[in-house]
Parts: structure tokens; C-alpha cells; sequence
């Protein structure tokens, strides 16, 4: 199944995708967050999409992000050799974890703000896991099944924030509309492997990143379960992967977003995304 | 008002202390999360005390955190001097923000788990403020009037997983139990000067930290004001604005918890806690 959530910013209501056609399901009655995802909600909607008669949504609708929030957002840095040598890090022999403020969580074609005294907002396509049920302490053979599916997610990064204003990188991770998702969840079952994508992103119709999950350097057995070592996961969590090269700190000299730009990426099989940048007011 | 949540994990009940007894305020219908917050629920629920006839709580209840699961955690890193320098850490020109995982709470009388493959369990007591509205680039001047009251937080923290195993500081401040809050949220009026409580934590009757609100690098206004430039503060999330000198990573020779081991902590105007500590199983 392909999800989706539409609708105005802050009362979504939940859709889904069926051939190319979006549909509302509003009148199943959950959204598509942590109660849902516990309680076999995926399975429950399924029926649900069979036996009921759906009513097709507006073409020009709007998407929110295809997830109600969920309890965290934890990001996975530096999980590709190219990305880390652009950025001059070491590429890590455990996985390095931060956390993004689920306040940053915005539809798929929103708008970007640029924040209030920021100089270097910058973008990562990346991969992004939502976990299907509580995952502490899971084993790396068992950890796929924990794995509902997956979404597009643009990890939109202040650099100055995040690396020059002391501290840990979650100030430049988690400001307003730094979140873009989606515009669709889809189950795992949609995905044929996940380890063999390609992501891409644009910026002004140029390709700044092309890459694939092809060459993570922990697959995503590994990210669940080394993730669940240090919290629990809850259903509708969401793990994002991680970004390729070609973000705006690698350009030499660095290139950063400023109001008026537009940001377009993809994967395989996740869809696409657009976002204009606009300064903060 | 000094509210409480009550009865068994993840279950709680609403409460509150009047002239130190405990009553039952489910009747109330809303737990103290972002929904209750952000509708004025402290001044609903004010009346609704003074109108109804509370039942008494058993006076062994078990407390849990005195608040609905938040959006998010922040924490302030380093903000006291003496524990910067204990832990060789240059005193901050700017606050240290990184983000504990809402998972990690706990009732302030639980056990804490030591986890699993953790040889560094620490303690750090804290004073967490609870913010009452959105907060967004509030300006210092009226970030107290963002603050719907207070909390006592062990901002329980793995020092190897923090600070030996890459990444940001997350990975060792978001395990299970690693953080009791409570006994009770008290609101704003109740708490005279915040930047002059004293908050002490003893571990088996030795006492370790004993410090001083007053010796905060960073005040309140400035915490709230600050954070809320990165990531908007929603209603009902927690802040929790560091500790003060006598960690165990702090000690010469560091010293850490192990199974048996009892932490007891407190803050004026805030109660008290005890936290046993146990092996992950």
C-alpha cells in the first residue's frame, strides 16, 4: 500500500494511493501514527481499502507529511563513504545518531523556511525507515521485520547551526520545515530492496546528488538494530539513513539554499518531492 | 498547583497534592500533555479542583511522571561551571542543546536499568522547566511567561555511550529509564525565584552534587529564548537545564553505578526521588 496524508497543515486527513489515483479514508478513523502502527493497523486499513467504496481526492490537493508524528526522528549521519569525505569526517565504524525535533515535520511540497539569522540551510535526500513495533535491543536477523516501510524524507540542515554553534548537531537538524516527507509511506512489501536504490535531489533543476542505498556503509539490519541498543522504537518512529554526496557543504567553495530556490528529489519507488525555499518572516 | 500522575506505567491516572495529600483528578478527563497545555488546562483544571469532591489517593501509589509524554526533550548541556570543568569540558560561550528521547521517561520512584553492555551508568540532577505555549523566537524579556512550571529530572546518562562511541551525545542519554521526572510538576507560581533553588542527589546515602540554580551560566530566560531559535518548543515539552558539579564521570577515579546501588535526589520546591538501579534483564 501506498499512504498518504492530505489536506490543510496540521489537520491532515488520511488517503491512500491506489493505480496512480488518491483516494480518502478518512472514514477509517485512525491516523497513521504510533496507535495504528501498534494495533495492526496496516493490515486492519487493507480490509478496510477492499470493502469500502472510496472517494477520490482533489489532483491538486494538498500532502502533509504521510505519518502523524511520531514519538522521535533519528537520523543516521554520515552512512555513505562519499558523503563523509565530502564533509572532511572520518567515515564512522559505528553508526553516529542524532535526533531531529518532529516540529521540523512538514508535507512533501511545502515550503522550506530559511531560518531567522541562518546563512548555510542546506539539503540531504535521504532513505527514511518507519518502524512497525516496539524495537528494543533487536537482533540484526530479526531487525528487518520491524521495518513498516518506507518514506522520502529531505533532512534539510543549517550547517552554522549545526557544526560552528557548539554542542551536538541537533540545533541545525531540527527548525521549522526542516522535515519535508514523503508524499507517500509505503509498505515494506513495495520495496523489493531497499539496499538498491537510487536517491537523487536537484536544486534549480541541477543534479547535486545522485546516489544509491546501494552504498551505505551500515545496511539497514544493522541501523535498527544498533539504534535499538540506545532507545526504543516505537511504531510510526521514524530512522533516517542518511544523505549521498553532493550536499551544499562538499561544494567547493560551499553552496547554500537562499529564498527562491527549489529543491526536487527522489527514490525509487518513494515517489517525488518539491520544495521552494522562502526566507523566514 | 503541585500535579501528579499515578498508578501503573504507561496507565497513569491524573492527580494533585493539596496541603500534602493526594487526589484523584481523572475525573477531569485530560491527561497533562500538549492538548492540555495548550487550552488552558492549569486554569480549567484549577476550577474543576475547587468545585469537585476529590478522592483521596492510596497513599502508596506508585507516582509516574507527573506528565503526558511530551514532543520532545531538551537538554542543556554543561551549564554550571564546576561540572564543565570536572567533566575537562570548556565552559560554553553558548548553550549546549542535545535531545533525550521521550521513551527514557520514567516515575521518579522507578528503577533505572542499567542497559545492556553499559559499564558508565550516571546520574545528573536536574531542574526541567515545562513550557506552556508554542514557543517560537521568543525574545528573553517574555520567555518566562513561556514556562507553565517546573520538574525534577535525573537526566540519567551512559558515559561511554556518549561520549566513546561517536556521534552526538544522544546515544547515551535516551535508554530506557534514563529519565525519572516527578514526584510532582509544579506550576510557575509555586517556584518564588527559580535561579535560586538548591538541588542535591545522594548515591547510597553519600551525597554527590549539591549545587546551587544560582550558579546556572545560562538563566532561564535565556535557555528558552535561546532553544526556541533552533526548534519550536510546543506546549508541554520539557527543558532540562543541566547539572551542577558531582557526576560520577566527574569523580578521581571515575565512578559508576551498579545493581543495588540507591540514588535519591531532590530540588527545592520540587520534592524528592529514589531511584534503585538494576541490571538490564
Amino acid at each position: 500500500m501506498k499512504l498518504i496524508r492530505f489536506g490543510e497543515p496540521g489537520k491532515e486527513k488520511t488517503g491512500v494511493i491506489v493505480n496512480d489515483k488518491k483516494y480518502d479514508t478518512s472514514a477509517f478513523g485512525e491516523d497513521y501514527g504510533e496507535a495504528f502502527f501498534e494495533t495492526d493497523g496496516l493490515n486492519r486499513l487493507s480490509y478496510f481499502i477492499e470493502d469500502n467504496l472510496l472517494t477520490e481526492i482533489p489532483v491538486d490537493a494538498r500532502l502533509g507529511c504521510p505519518l502523524a508524528r511520531p514519538s522521535k526522528i533519528v537520523c543516521i549521519g554520515l552512512n555513505y563513504v562519499d558523503h563523509a569525505r565530502e564533509t572532511n569526517a572520518t567515515p564512522p565504524t559505528e553508526p553516529v545518531i542524532f535526533m531531529k525535533s518532529t516540529t521540523a515535520i512538514t508535507g512533501p511540497n511545502d515550503n522550506i523556511v530559511i531560518p531567522k539569522n541562518s546563512v548555510k540551510t542546506d539539503w540531504e535526500v535521504e532513505l527514511a525507515v518507519v518502524i512497525g513495533k516496539k524495537a528494543s535491543y533487536v537482533d540484526e536477523a530479526d531487525a528487518m521485520d520491524y521495518i513498516a516501510g518506507y518514506v522520502l524524507h529531505n533532512d534539510v540542515s543549517e550547517r552554522e547551526f549545526q557544526l560552528e554553534r557548539g554542542g551536538t548537531w541537533d540545533k541545525g537538524k531540527g527548525c521549522d520545515t526542516f522535515a519535508p516527507i514523503g508524499p507517500f509511506f509505503a509498505t515494506a512489501d513495495e520495496i523489493a530492496d531497499p539496499h538498491n536504490l537510487r536517491l537523487w535531489l536537484k536544486v534549480n533543476g541541477k543534479i547535486m546528488q545522485d546516489g544509491t542505498t546501494a552504498n551505505f556503509i551500515f545496511n539497514l539490519p544493522t541501523l535498527v538494530s544498533y539504534t535499538s541498543q540506545f532507545m526504543t522504537l516505537l511504531p510510526g518512529d521514524i530512522i533516517s539513513t542518511g544523505t549521498p554526496a553532493g550536499v551544499g557543504l562538499g561544494m567547493k567553495p560551499p553552496f547554500y539554499l537562499k529564498a527562491g530556490d527549489v529543491v526536487e528529489l527522489g527514490i525509487d519507488g518513494l515517489g517525488e518531492a518539491r520544495q521552494v525555499l522562502v526566507d523566514w518572516v
